[in-house]
């Protein structure tokens, strides 16, 4: 007798499953928190949290399979796409709960990334790749990532990250790009081994014993290796590569951010291969 | 008698002044932070907030009066340097009060800024200028300065601004650049007659009718003008262009940030200049 009223209740859960959600307790709501706030949560369950109409649509054409789609009818202006998954209308209140920058967008989705490794990648013949180590902030790498998308880069290495890649400040900071970029996150050694495999020079951002950057040829297969702002590259790179190369600086100030310099030296390469 | 009593109190506050503040209810305190608040109080004042070793020491350099030091020895990690100015030592309380930008710095000071026109600029004969036109965020600007002072530019001129140039948030973005690159607000109307006068030419960053950054000449006396990132350059300076420049984009998304793509322009300028 207790087992049936047990599925009779299940069944009835599974047809009242409420697709409008007005509770910030509700345990899906707190789950999407947590996912957002968490990167152990978000490594052990293998879901991220993606927020916003273009980052998901560039998300969802990448082919990361979307799980399930909250969105706030008034702030979106209509109904959510249609993701081929369960879609929460979630009302103001709620949205204000889970959105992680603001309530201007109206549409978060839990998706399950599918991750690329080097293995995945599919180069075109003189690849421009731009490797950056031990990024240390989740800002820079976004925005090394939107040049790059821009460049555009064939795919972004981050070798022995310090941060999950699919951190909601890099996804945010990214525009997208994240998506839009072939990005692999891999260990340094793993890295250099393939880009040697591939007859891929390496080009170490660095200033010792270095030429400035547009004296060296990037028309073949080229990645730019850039280090921390704070510590720069290790010794591991600086050994493993073809040369060495600078932005000359002839200001009072130490250096220039990360994406900028990243920027600037991978639209040379394109300038390079277009002149 | 009154006045003989007057003249003697004021003797006593001069004696008495103290250079240890501890209250943050002190006037100081309280002036200098509604100084750091208030764009309004900063322009009716003529007077500024620094705040940070590295941007004072720009900012002193540079020939901006230092009024009023203070600072916090704990976090300093020592007494501040002499800025021939009253230097008010102040409790860690008190510069948590005071800091704009969390406590890690442990100085700031009241500034009077020279302000620069456009006749104060000494340039070089080719000169190489950036023109922003009603640049929205200060951390943009910021970061476009502190590529001016890498690259370097001659001066960044800010036409129409839409907040002031020493907001401490561009102090702040810019690590100091605000100091070390010659800055000017002028209308856009004085910057094109500058730029005439000079006999500089003017190359609009815009999408319509413009060539690739790369294949135009910057190597004679050059401004590069950028707009806004939403709504991009008026047709004021459309016209006044002696050509319009792009930098090519094949990537997925929109636009590269505004500071990115002042880098990739300047630093063009300079290769170019160099080769």
């Amino acid at each position: 007798m207790k087992g049936r009223r047990l599925i009779f209740f299940a069944y009835l859960c599974g047809m009242e499953e409420n697709m409008r959600i007005s509770s910030v307790q509700n345990a899906r709501i707190k789950r999407l928190v947590a996912l957002q706030q968490k990167s152990a949560m978000r490594r052990e369950s293998g879901i991220i949290v993606v927020e916003g109409q273009r980052e998901l649509m560039h998300c969802a054409q990448a082919g990361h399979e979307v799980l399930a789609v909250y969105f706030c009818p008034a702030l979106l202006g209509g109904p959510a796409d249609d993701y081929h998954c369960p879609c929460y209308e979630v009302t103001h209140e709620v949205y204000e709960k889970i959105a992680y920058r603001g309530s201007t967008e109206g549409i978060i989705a839990e998706v399950r990334p599918r991750l690329l490794t080097l293995d995945d990648l599919h180069l075109p013949e003189r690849p421009l790749l731009m490797v950056l180590e031990a990024v240390e902030k989740p800002g820079n790498l976004g925005a090394v990532l939107r040049s790059a998308d821009a460049a555009p880069a064939d795919a972004v290495l981050v070798c022995d990250p310090l941060t999950d890649l699919y951190n909601p400040n890099i996804i945010r900071s990214s525009i997208g790009a994240i998506f839009t970029v072939p990005t692999v996150a891999c260990t340094s050694e793993q890295c250099i081994q393939f880009l040697k495999t591939h007859n891929i020079q390496i080009l170490t951002a660095q200033l010792q014993d270095s030429h400035p950057y547009y004296a060296t040829d990037m028309r073949r297969g080229t990645a730019i290796v850039m280090g921390t702002e704070s510590t720069g590259l290790t010794d591991r790179w600086r050994q493993a590569a073809d040369a060495h190369i600078r932005i000359p600086m002839r200001g009072q100030l130490d250096s220039l951010n990360v994406s900028v310099s990243a920027a600037i030296l991978l639209f040379e390469a394109i300038r390079q291969r277009e002149g």
